[in-house]
This record gives structure tokens, C-alpha cells and sequence, in this order.
């Protein structure tokens, strides 16, 4: 029997006793499950999933504090922090579910017949959209609440119609049971199928995989490492057959600092940018790891500032010991690879000490390990010469969730050469302020190109993240009573 | 130094002398080309992208003659419908030429700020797309002029800002070079790069493979089998960087026939399914291969015309001998899977005779291969016991361009589960008429679930196939330079 155990985030230590894996015919039996579930819930009306939506926002709030509490010691992200996740996470829920009530899932275009031959004439053409089925949603460590069992891609994917079969993070498994069933409730309060919404716990290939494989699973959503997403995303393409995979993986978040604003602001950035390093230890999937600067007093003032801003930073407990473990060899990896250390300091067990070092454009551009992300309060910096080997760093990067761009208030060619630069490569592109904190927003756009995600079309946050649990079907020459269902399903 | 020939579709016979292939050194330049021709291309304004799509379509209109012998030379498809796809390749070039000047690709979601803190607050935001960068794009060999050089992939690709190389299939390769022999025309009155549009010609891995392989290449476009379409996906995922792949596969296109309407229009429905069935001698994406029927007298009489109507066609020779061969093998495949023939004749060398043969449900849900796609005039009957067995086949079937379903008018339970089941494994649910005739335009969906094609968000006919070529990006707090450009990139 396999079993598996959570962890106290700032000891190390055991937290309660060892819990039973779920066996590979039980992973098949919430499939099934969710496949049962589904033949109601693609029908069901945008009002009834605003209802369930809303049902579990409220439940997440009715228990905020022993919710707060579990979570806190699973992954020592604090209660702040915690509390304001949650709240982020109710919020999300409720505005998937305004959408579905809105009907966003039922929108569809309209194309009346046109008399004629081909090519000018047509038959008549309803698009709408069809939600693609049971969702395997693999929770991310860092988010224990947004982006976990009832975080954005169960959200969406419930706006869409799908039913969601959530893959616990280890990282927060007895809060993630917890969450089920607060969810378990909801779901029978609301005479709504106890498979509608599932969770499979345990390591290893019995479990992901064997969801992953499963021919119930219709698509699969991910946010962890690009290793992981990259391991899954190819057991979605070799299945017989094969079905989207939306991963959310490992990106470096370019900021590039131009010398002009940092001789006039260079000590308030210097203040933020650190900050939002060490922020949540580093542990956000939008952590500034590359700061690109071009030679000029100005910004070696600012690293020296920013070194400064660094050193008096604490960073919390890493989530897991794995992961503080995983930091050190990151670190170790980068100064192999050739980097010069700015600030290095031996951190505790737990916590580590923030990392800032520099490198040349030249020899950045040369070393793709220097591209890797290493997830914690690290950063690098790389010298350029020119706006032009600027724009080299950027394309050697060539996918990022974000690239962030301090200085280019005024249109010129440097400007218009480095936003076509950043745009070329990121999802989100700043102007001002750190790539830390993802709105929830019908504006965002949280996904790139590769590696930082595996399907650059789409977002995981924001509005469209519903996009991906929905496909486009034409309907052509449909008798009346398909057309009076107004894009609801059959 | 290797060679590639065109042949005569009709006699076998080679057309011309061989042709060079290209080296993997020439394929490299073709890229290398696209995305020096990027940088300029993708910042084009909307006129100037419709002004090339109409001056292209006007080239192809103005040698019209001299094409249309030559394709039907190369392929076979006849006259009537080479000019008739002609038409229709002008047509789709001007329609997403008014698209770009329309500013399609410039369409933006305007998020603007919220004060407070989050999750409420957040700050301005626009979410706009950016061209994806050159596009490899694959030729059918069906679709000499549509699905080929300057076909639907290659319009879209052009209004989203992207440049194209080209494939050229070997099926008509004097065509294609002598279309891009127009294209260079085009591209030099208009002072644009001719690496806006490159070709590349030869098989094997020297040239399709290594295209995808390129580094400057940012998406892939493909129309074709699903074995050569799963091979060039998994080469564009094994990239150091993947990149998304559009593959338009194997379909096999169900028509589910129900009793009431046979009893009361089945001889008609036979002469247009025979017609269907045989129409540019079976080679559509969007060929009835399956026809799904309930056990019933009325049924029974449909066969029978059915059968009659078949046999009376006359395929024309099929566009490759190495396609003619295929057929011959498809249809000996699907002999020893088990069916029954009901209508088989020897063919000539080139042009095949149409084969209808049946085969009872249970066993065509068990026999995997009964599934695969034959290319030609093939269909097979499925008999099924009742609408909950029909559902069963669909289920079985998994993923199709289009389903079609006769005699759905009136909504009952039946219907409402047939309409959901054509809906969950279809691109395309035709109500009235048959699959073959793919209209472009607004309401289009050509693309389903797997193995119909790679991406089943996405169409490669009619006006959303721009999207495939275009990618979001959130602008944070964007200088006002920047937005006024009004989603154009810079």
C-alpha cells in the first residue's frame, strides 16, 4: 500500500500520519465519475453553474480561518498572504461564475444563408461552442488556494461545463482534502453529482499519469515545472487519442532597466524590485530572475542599490524541503555556469538567503542553463552593451510570462524596437510596477511561448482562461429547435 | 544531388524533367528569409496586407487558363472543379484581405485600471494579439490551389502579419512553382521581400522535417494524413522550443440516416450520398466514409438505392498512383477487418471504381482499423440496433471534421441525444445535404477532435482560421505612445 504525507513547511517535520495513495483503479473511478457527470453538467444552464460557483466561493469563506490555518502550516506562506489568496480565489469563482451566467460559454455567431453558388454562396452556419469534457486539473505547489483545487482552472472549467478531476499537490494535501469536502457538501446541497468534481492523491505514475491516460480525461491543466508539464504534456499527445494540454510551466521574467529612468528613480526601483524577488520567498511563476541592464553609471548605481534592497530582505520558509533543496542546487548550478555572485549568504534549513548576481549579455545568450528558472529569491543580472544586444537577451530568453519594461514612456526607436522585442516573447508586458501579482481581469493574458507555456494561445488567469475548455462547432442548416436553444448544449 | 518528379495523374507518366530538391542549406535560407521579412511584415498596417492578398488573387485570376491545365494535368480533379477552386482561392485571399483592412488582427480588450488593492483593484490593462512569426506551412495534395501555396493557411498567415514558406506537395509541384513564380511578381511591384512567401520543393526529411525544425520558425500549418500530420507534430514538439501545430488529419466523416426520412426520401438522399461519395473521385477531407443506419425496412431500401446509385458513378483517375494503390490496399484492409462488400469493382490503373460494403455495429466498434480514414471512394455501412447504439458508434468514432444527421427536425429525446453526440466528436454537424463543400466564411468550423486534427479549438477554413496565427498579449500600464498605436504592433 502506498501511501503519502504531508509536511510541516517550517519544520520539516511529518504533519499527521501517513494517508493512503489512491490506487490507479481509483484514479479510473473518478474519471468515470467526472464522465457521468459530464452527460448533465454540459447541459446545464449558465444560472446553475453561477450557483455552484457562487456555493463554493462562500463555503471557501465560511472556513477561512481553519482553511488559513491548514494551509499556513503546509507551506509557511503566512497568513497575509494566505488570507488575501483566498480572497482571490473566492473573487475568482465569482466572477466565473457572473460569466456564466452571462452566458459566455453560450455566445455564438451567426451566419445566415447566402443565395448562390460557391464560393460567394452558403448554406446556413451557427458557431457555437461545445464544452470538451472531464478537465485533469494538476494543482500548482505555490498557490495553495488560487491556483489549487478550487482555483482558476476548476473555475473556469466549471463556467465552461466541464466537470474537473483535481491531481492534490502534495505540498498542501491535507488542505486540499480539506477543500474537497467543503466542495463534497456543495455539491450534494445542491443535488449536484458527487463526480462532478473529484481528487486523486499520490505520487508518482499511478496517479498523474494514470489520469493523464485515462479516455474519459477531454483536455488536462497544469501549472508546475516546465519538467513536469513537459512529461505530462507528452503522455496527453501519446494517448490514442490525444487531447489539449494547457500548461502554465517555468518562466524567468525579463525587467529591463534603462539608465535613463534609474538616474532619476533607481532607488525606489531598486526598493520594489527587491521586494517583489523575495516575495513569497520567490516563489510565483512571475519572479523577476533576469534584470537587464546596459552599461552606464546609472545602473551601477542601481545594482548597487538593488544589492542593498536585497540583502535586508527575509525570505520565508521555502514550501517544501524539496524545494529548498532544489534552491541551493539552482543557485550552485548558476554560479557553475558562470555567473559572479553580488549576494550570496548561507541561508537556514528552511529559509533561504536571496541571491543576486551578474553576467555578460554575451555569455548569458551563450549558456541556455542560465535561461533555467531557479523557483526562490534569485535573481541575475546581464550587462549589455546596446539596445540591440538588449533585444538578443531577449530573443535567447524566447518565452516568458511577462517581460518588464522600466523607461520607454517616450516613442522612439529604442522604444518601439524593445516593446516589439518584449511583445515578441511574453504574455504580459509591464511598464511600470513588477511582474509579481496576476490580476484576475478580463485584460489578462498569464501564458506564453515555450517554455512558458505549452499553448501560447491561452491564458491560465483572467477572463479567457474559460477558452480552453471550449470548442467551436458549426452547426449547418439546424431545424428550429436546435437554433432556439440559443448556443446552450442539447 | 536528389530529384523530384511530376506525374501525370491520369497516364502515370512523368510530367517534365526532374527537379532539383532542395538541400537542407536551401530550406534554411527560405526560413531565414521569412524572418528577416517578419520584422517588417508583421508591423504592416492592415491596407497594405489587404493590398497584397487582393493583388494575389488577382495573379491567379489573370493566368487562370494556364493554371487550371496544368493542375488538371498534375492532378486529375477536371476542369469544372479546378476552376471552381480557383474561385474559391481568390475568394478566401480577398475575404481575409477585407479582414485585415477591417484590423482583425488589431482587435483589443480594453481593461482599464480599478482602484483599490486586488483582487478588485488592478491596473490598466489591454489585451491585444501579436503576429506568431513565419509559418511552415504544408500542402495538401486535394486541393491543388485552395489548400496549397496560396491557399486558406497561407491567406490567414499573411492578414495576421506572419510570412510563409511553403511546402510544395510533390502531387502538383509544377503548379506550385509556377504559382509562386506569380508570387514573386506580386511581391516585387509591391516593393515587398520575396522572403515573404518562400517554397520549398522534395520529400523526405530534408526538407518538410527540417522546416520545422528551423529555429526562425514559429508555427506550422498542415493539411494531409494523420499519419504524416502526427509525425510533423511530434517533430514540432521535439524543437528546443515547440511551437504550436495546425494539422488538418483524417476524418471519416459519419452520416447517421434515421428510418422516418428514408421511408419518405431515401431515393433522393441515396443519388445525392452516392454523389457525395465519389465526388472528386472521394478525395475530400470531408468524404462520407461511414453511414450509420438502424436496423428497419426503410433502411433496408435506402441500401439498395444506395448500392444502385454507387454503382452508376464514374470516379475520375485519383490524384497520385501511389494514392490509387492505397485505395486498393484501404479497401483490402477493411475486407479482412470483416465487412460485408456490397458494391466492389476491379478499377483501371488510375481511376478506381466506388466500393460500399457493411458491417454491424458491435464490430465496427470493436475493429479499430474500421476506423482509419480510406482516401477514395469508399464508404461503409454500420448497422446499428438502436439511437443508444448509434450514440455508441459516434463515441467509437471519437473525432470527426463534420457528422451529419438526417431526419432531426423535430426535437425529441432521441434527437436532443444524437444532436449531443454529433456535437461532442465533431467540428461540423450538418442537419440537411452532405459533408463534401466546405463554405468559407463566418461560421465555418473545419477542425474537430482527434484524429480529425491536431487542434480542435481551431479551423483552417473560413474567417477564425486567422486566429490560429495570432497570439494574446496583456499591455500593463501601457505609455500612451504605445496605445495609440490601437493594437497595431510597433
Amino acid at each position: 500500500m502506498k501511501t503519502v504525507q504531508s509536511t510541516n513547511a517550517r519544520t520539516g517535520e511529518p504533519l499527521g500520519a501517513p494517508l493512503v495513495a489512491h490506487t490507479p483503479e481509483q484514479v479510473d473511478k473518478a474519471a468515470e465519475a467526472a464522465a457521468l457527470a459530464f452527460a448533465g453538467w454540459q447541459a446545464s444552464a449558465g444560472g446553475q453553474r453561477a450557483q455552484l460557483l457562487r456555493g463554493l466561493a462562500d463555503a471557501l469563506e465560511a472556513d477561512r480561518e481553519e482553511l488559513v490555518t491548514l494551509a499556513d502550516l503546509e507551506t509557511a506562506l503566512g497568513p497575509v498572504r494566505l488570507n488575501g489568496e483566498l480572497d482571490r480565489t473566492a473573487f475568482q469563482l465569482r466572477r466565473f461564475a457572473d460569466m456564466a451566467e452571462r452566458g459566455v460559454a453560450f455566445e455564438r455567431t451567426d451566419d445566415p444563408a447566402v443565395a448562390g453558388g460557391p464560393p460567394v454562396g452558403h448554406p446556413a452556419m451557427v458557431r457555437q461552442r461545445v464544452p470538451l469534457g472531464p478537465v485533469a486539473m494538476f494543482s500548482a505547489s505555490n498557490f495553495p488556494f488560487a491556483f489549487s483545487v478550487l482555483g482558476g482552472d476548476t473555475a473556469s472549467a466549471l463556467a465552461a461545463g466541464c466537470p474537473v478531476v483535481v491531481k492534490a499537490h502534495t505540498g498542501h494535501l491535507l488542505l486540499s482534502i480539506r477543500v474537497f469536502g467543503l466542495i463534497q457538501k456543495v455539491l450534494a446541497s445542491l443535488n449536484l453529482p458527487a463526480g462532478l468534481i473529484g481528487l486523486v492523491q499520490g505520487g508518482g505514475s499511478d496517479v498523474g499519469v494514470r489520469l493523464m491516460q485515462h479516455e474519459s480525461i477531454a483536455a488536462g491543466a497544469f501549472t508546475g515545472s516546465t519538467r513536469g508539464g513537459a512529461a505530462l504534456q507528452a503522455v496527453a499527445n501519446a494517448r490514442p487519442r490525444p487531447i489539449p494540454f494547457y500548461g502554465e510551466l517555468g518562466s524567468i521574467n525579463p525587467v529591463i532597466a534603462l539608465p535613463a529612468l534609474l538616474a532619476s528613480k533607481g532607488a525606489d526601483l531598486a526598493a520594489t524590485l527587491a521586494g517583489s524577488i523575495s516575495l513569497g520567498c520567490g516563489q510565483f511563476c512571475t519572479s523577476p530572475g533576469v534584470i537587464v541592464l546596459i552599461k552606464d553609471p546609472a545602473s551601477n548605481a542601481f545594482v548597487q542599490q538593488l544589492t542593498t534592497a536585497l540583502a535586508a530582505q527575509k525570505p520565508h520558509a521555502m514550501l517544501t524541503p524539496g524545494m529548498r533543496q532544489a534552491f541551493d542546487a539552482g543557485v550552485e548550478h548558476m554560479v557553475t555556469a558562470g555567473v559572479k555572485p553580488l549576494l550570496q549568504e548561507v541561508g537556514n534549513a528552511e529559509a533561504p538567503r536571496p541571491f543576486l548576481a551578474q553576467v555578460d549579455a554575451v555569455h548569458f545568450i551563450a549558456k541556455t542553463a542560465l535561461r533555467e528558472e531557479v523557483f526562490g529569491p534569485a535573481s541575475l543580472i546581464v550587462w549589455a552593451d546596446s539596445v540591440a544586444q538588449t533585444l538578443e537577451v531577449l530573443q535567447a530568453v524566447g518565452g516568458s510570462l511577462t517581460v518588464t519594461l522600466w523607461g520607454a514612456d517616450t516613442e522612439t526607436d529604442d522604444a518601439r524596437a524593445l516593446v516589439r522585442g518584449a511583445m515578441a516573447i511574453a504574455g504580459r508586458v509591464l511598464f511600470t510596477g513588477v511582474p509579481t501579482g496576476v490580476a484576475v481581469s478580463a485584460g489578462q493574458q498569464h501564458g506564453g511561448p515555450w517554455p512558458s507555456s505549452t499553448q501560447p494561445m491561452t491564458t491560465s488567469v483572467g477572463d479567457a482562461a474559460i477558452d480552453r475548455f471550449l470548442r467551436p462547432v458549426c452547426l449547418q442548416d439546424a431545424p428550429a429547435w436546435v437554433l432556439a436553444r440559443q448556443g446552450r448544449p442539447c
